[in-house]
This record gives C-alpha cells, sequence and structure tokens, in this order.
C-alpha cells in the first residue's frame, strides 16, 4: 500500500444528486433538505421492498436533475446492508444499465463515488439505501419484539441516495449552471479491526478506522485548512467523540473542522434516536441534500466525505467475532464555472 | 446503456492467480490444477471461518506468485456469498491493503477482474470464495438437518480464487516468462429476472442473464469464432443446456464454443453433486487453476470469461420474490512475449 492519495485521471463531476427519506428524518433539523419523503413504508408491503422502492426512486430523482435517461448511463454502482444486498439489486433491476453490487456497509456511498470515479467511464450512478426497520429486523430485533436500544445505540437511517458521475466535460455545463462539484482525490480504506465486539456500539467500532484513513490522508501531505468541512458518515455523537479522542492521542490534528453524517440527520435531544444516525442511506442522503446543498451556496469549497462502516454481520457476531470498520474518503470541491 | 463493451484505457495484466479447494473439489476431474487443497473444515472451528482462511490463503499464494508483498498492491476488490460479506471482510482483513467488498453472488469473481482492469491501478487483487457447508447452512439447511437436495441443485463449490492484476509493463516481464494473460475487454452485464422463484434451480434464474449478457457481445461486433473458449460460471448442466436452447431461440450462434465451470469441476457422473458447481469460488477456482494453465500450454489463446450470479437471499425468496441473474463478461487473452 502507497502513502498517497489517488487522483481521477479525468476530471469527474457529480451532475446530479437526490435523496429520499421516511418521516423521522424529513423531521430532522436537515429534513428540508431531502428531495422526496413518504411514509416508511413507501407503499410496499415489507420494509425490504420499501428501501428498493427508495433507490429506484432515488436513482430516478437523480437521473432526471442530470437530464439523462437509462441509455446513456455506462453503470451504476449499489449497495445496503440486507442480506445479499436485495435493496439494491430489486430496487434497481428494473433499470437496464450494467450493475455492479458493492458491500461495504455504511461506507458503501463512498466506495460506489470512489470506484464510480476511478473508473473512468463517461457517465455512472452510485447509489446506496438503509432502512430503520429492514436494519433492525436483520441486524437486532424484529420491531414487534419491543427490544430496549442501549444508549450507545445508532439510529438507521431510512434514506436512499444515488448520484451521477459524469467524465463529459458537456454534462457539467449543460445541466448545473454555476455549482458543479468535482471528486478530485479519492483514499480507498483499509480494514481496521480494534476487537471491539458490542453490535449495539457501531461508532466504537467505526471510529478507529476513520483515524487510520484521516491519519493516512495527512500523510499523503494533506493539511485540515485546505477543506471547508471534514465530514464523517456515520460514526454518531459517540463515534465522533472517540475520533476526537483518537487523533487528540495521535498527534493528529483536525483543525476544528469535524463533524458527522450521524449527528447531522438528527437532533438527539428532541429525537429518540439516542447515539445519532447510521446505516448506507445516512451519508448518502446527508451528502446528496444537506452537503451539497451548502456546497452550492457557497459555504463549503472543499469537503472531505469520509464514509465509515462496521463490517459486521450477525453470523460473526454469534460466533463471537469482533467487529472490523472501514473509511473510505472523497475529497469534492466546488468547481465554480 | 451503449452497446459497446469497454477496453481497459493501459493493458491489464494477470501477474499471478492461486485457487484454493476442498476435498470434493480435489477429487474432481480438473482436481489436480488447484494450488492447494485442505479438509473442509481447514483447520477453523467454523465453516465460515474456514472460508475466509481460504481467501487468506489464495491472496496470499497469489501475491508470492506474483513476487509482491501487500505493500506492493493498491487495492483489493473482494467478495462472497456470506451475508455481509464476511468471508471476504474477516479473510483479507490482516492485509494492509485497502479494500473495496464487492457483491455479485457467483458472478463476484469476474466483476473484480472488471472493476479491477477499469480502475486503472498500477496493481489491484481480486479474490472471492464460497463454501458447500456455509452457504447450504445460510441459503438453505444446516447440513445436520440432513435435507434432501433435488436434482435441479447445485453443489456450492468449497473454493477461493485470487488474481493480481497490474498495468506494470515492467511486472509482465518479470513474473511470468512467456506467458502472461492480459485482460483485454469487459462487458458488465445488467440485471435479468425472468421470473424463476425455485432457489434450488439456481442455473434456470442466471440462464437468461448469461444469454442477455452474450447476446449484447454479439451485437457490440463479435463473433464466436475470435474466442477459443466462452466459459460462463455456473451454470451447472441444467442452465448450460438452458443457455444453449435460449441461444437457439435467439438466433445466437455459440460456435460450440460454450462450456461452464460448474461443468468442469465435478463429474456428476460419480460425484453427487446433481447438476454441477456453483458459488463465487467455482469459476474463480477453474479461471485461476485450470483455465489459466491451459492458456498458459496454449491449448486456447483467448477465452471469454462470462461468469453468471444468482442474486437470491433467503430474505426475498421468503418474500415471494423471484431470483434475479446478472452475468459480467471478460476477455483474456494469451500474451506472447
Amino acid at each position: 500500500m502507497k502513502n498517497t492519495t489517488l487522483k481521477p485521471r479525468t476530471p469527474v463531476y457529480i451532475i446530479g444528486s437526490a435523496s429520499v427519506v421516511g418521516q423521522q428524518e424529513r423531521k430532522g433539523p436537515i429534513g428540508a433538505s431531502f428531495d422526496i419523503s413518504e411514509k416508511d413504508d413507501f407503499g410496499m408491503d415489507s420494509f425490504e421492498k420499501a428501501e428498493a422502492k427508495m433507490q429506484c426512486l432515488a436513482l430516478g430523482c437523480a437521473m432526471s436533475k442530470a437530464g439523462l435517461t437509462e441509455a446513456d448511463l455506462d453503470c451504476m454502482l449499489a449497495g445496503d446492508l440486507i442480506n445479499q444486498c436485495i435493496s439494491s439489486s430489486y430496487g434497481l433491476m428494473d433499470y437496464r444499465i450494467p450493475y455492479f453490487g458493492l458491500y461495504g456497509a455504511c461506507s458503501t456511498c463512498a466506495e460506489g463515488l470512489l470506484l464510480g470515479a476511478l473508473s473512468g467511464l463517461d457517465r455512472c450512478a452510485a447509489v446506496t439505501s438503509s432502512h430503520f426497520c429492514s436494519a433492525e429486523r436483520q441486524f437486532r430485533f424484529p420491531l414487534e419484539y419491543g427490544g430496549q436500544r442501549p444508549p450507545t445505540s445508532q439510529w438507521t437511517v431510512t434514506g436512499s441516495g444515488a448520484f451521477i458521475l459524469s467524465t463529459l466535460e458537456r454534462d457539467c455545463v449543460r445541466v448545473q449552471g454555476d455549482f458543479v462539484p468535482e471528486i478530485t482525490e479519492l483514499l480507498p480504506g483499509c480494514i481496521v479491526d480494534r476487537g471491539i465486539s458490542d453490535a449495539g456500539n457501531m461508532g466504537a467500532a467505526m471510529a478507529p478506522a476513520a483515524a487510520d484513513t484521516l491519519e493516512r490522508y495527512f500523510q499523503a501531505g494533506h493539511t485540515p485548512e485546505e477543506s471547508d468541512l471534514i465530514v464523517t458518515g456515520d460514526l454518531g455523537h459517540l463515534g465522533m467523540d472517540l475520533l476526537l479522542q483518537l487523533a487528540r492521542d495521535d498527534g493528529m490534528n483536525l483543525g476544528g473542522k469535524l463533524t458527522d453524517c450521524g449527528t447531522l440527520v438528527f437532533d438527539n435531544t428532541v429525537q429518540d434516536v439516542h447515539a445519532g444516525g447510521s446505516g448506507c442511506g445516512c451519508s448518502a442522503s446527508v451528502l446528496a441534500g444537506h452537503i451539497l446543498q451548502c456546497m452550492a451556496k457557497g459555504i463549503w469549497n472543499r469537503v472531505l466525505f469520509a464514509a465509515t462502516g462496521a463490517l459486521m454481520s450477525t453470523t460473526s457476531s454469534q460466533q463471537g467475532q469482533s467487529i472490523p470498520g472501514i473509511c473510505h474518503a472523497v475529497a469534492i470541491e466546488n468547481e465554480v464555472k
């Protein structure tokens, strides 16, 4: 492994993005930034089908904002938390677009952006989702059981985010007027396992991976001053505190630039979400909504988006294994035309 | 979606590959072609941990054949069938190499080769695995239950395959003498669902996807004569028959070039494997072993490797959904130096 970041060989622009969320997310502090929100069942007869429908809606909305149809896309990169990533495959199978399935847990949004940007294809889509009810049922307990969630637990965001990447200069001139975010730098993460085995404390499992990736990023010659914002996703309040502590211990300067998608999406003083938001859909919908909108307004011009994932499974947890984490980083810059 | 295949922007060479299998595979007709075989538990206390160990062994062996260490690799792309792809994340987490998790069911080997070749990175690894016992327990019944398998069912290969890709000319000169397979063309597949809902008949679920990808490949201007072999993986005997029938119905000429990894790996006249082999590890270990070795001997100079996957999950099956399939194609050519 080399101690350098990767740069796309040709400029990669985000020419369209869309977010789809449920009710809890709409009521949160950045609720107005999401494109679509519906009741949590999205009119479907299971939560898994509802999650699939969110991906379908998100990609459709992002393509429409980019003024493209499925015939214009070279591929879609998508993943989610549900076993065998069925929210992605069933949600996107009606689009006649070549499909790459990903599994990066809650880091999947960044993984998709990273692989899409590396591919150098003319146009591709990165899509991901999570759903509170399908995730609780699969990873913890079905909602009907009424299990108590520990204070360290995070609330899986019911949400989906879709992004259309293009390397075609004419696309970014055409679609978004004076705001065209560009993906300028990439740093894929290594798997980091510090022995956390509490499936109710994802923040602790992921914080060391975030510290590892950020440390590699700064070792590659970067400074926190270069970015207007460093946003992890989705450490939540406890995970973010741990990351700050790890950074202090390692002498890593984050320059007061750190925030986290899991802390932005809910207000845990009034919403009963314990340590904050999580899930593939958290960082994806917060990036597609709040963050890119703030960049469009010129509030931030360079954002380091460092999405974290806990690579856990009920199978490995039941076999006594600890929870490895991963963090992929993508630098997004406001390309003012 | 455009009706053309993709070509890597710089030549991509397979500079090392390795296969690791269990006992049933070693006893099969191409058993001698595999690098490593052990008892099916690989010395571990669970089948899931055994599967993870196979990936660890396969990548280690492939790196060693390529004369590289983990410091030389830019990333690894890996996936498997187990929920949340834990065979990959636990199997590879001791390698300090940036990690991209994939989920493409049994097509994952081709997905990894495809994304690795598209990435244009100096060197990356594509790894995948499956294990009969972990797959039976997860998708069907634990072995202890003694369930009867229907005649249409396939036997999940206990195997792992790892490939080291390099875009560095000096690598291919250095490592493999006069045989350096090159990845010359790529065709990612679309999701195809023809309504098959029998989880005991994966071949039927995947054959339409294989037909779809091969049809797109020939529509892009190719002929069967260009390739010495078209090898799907892992349709098994029934799925391959269905593919031949679909090809006839659609007027698609396969030129007598078709074979399938699931039919090569076992001899179902003497091994009790019903319709043949399947699983991510099937096409991966057959490609890393038998196919690349036959290419090294000059028996085949151009192979179209079209790995198929059934994107099913017990969750979606239990909710009455049918089984979508996918097929990614990669053309591999014998680059004689």
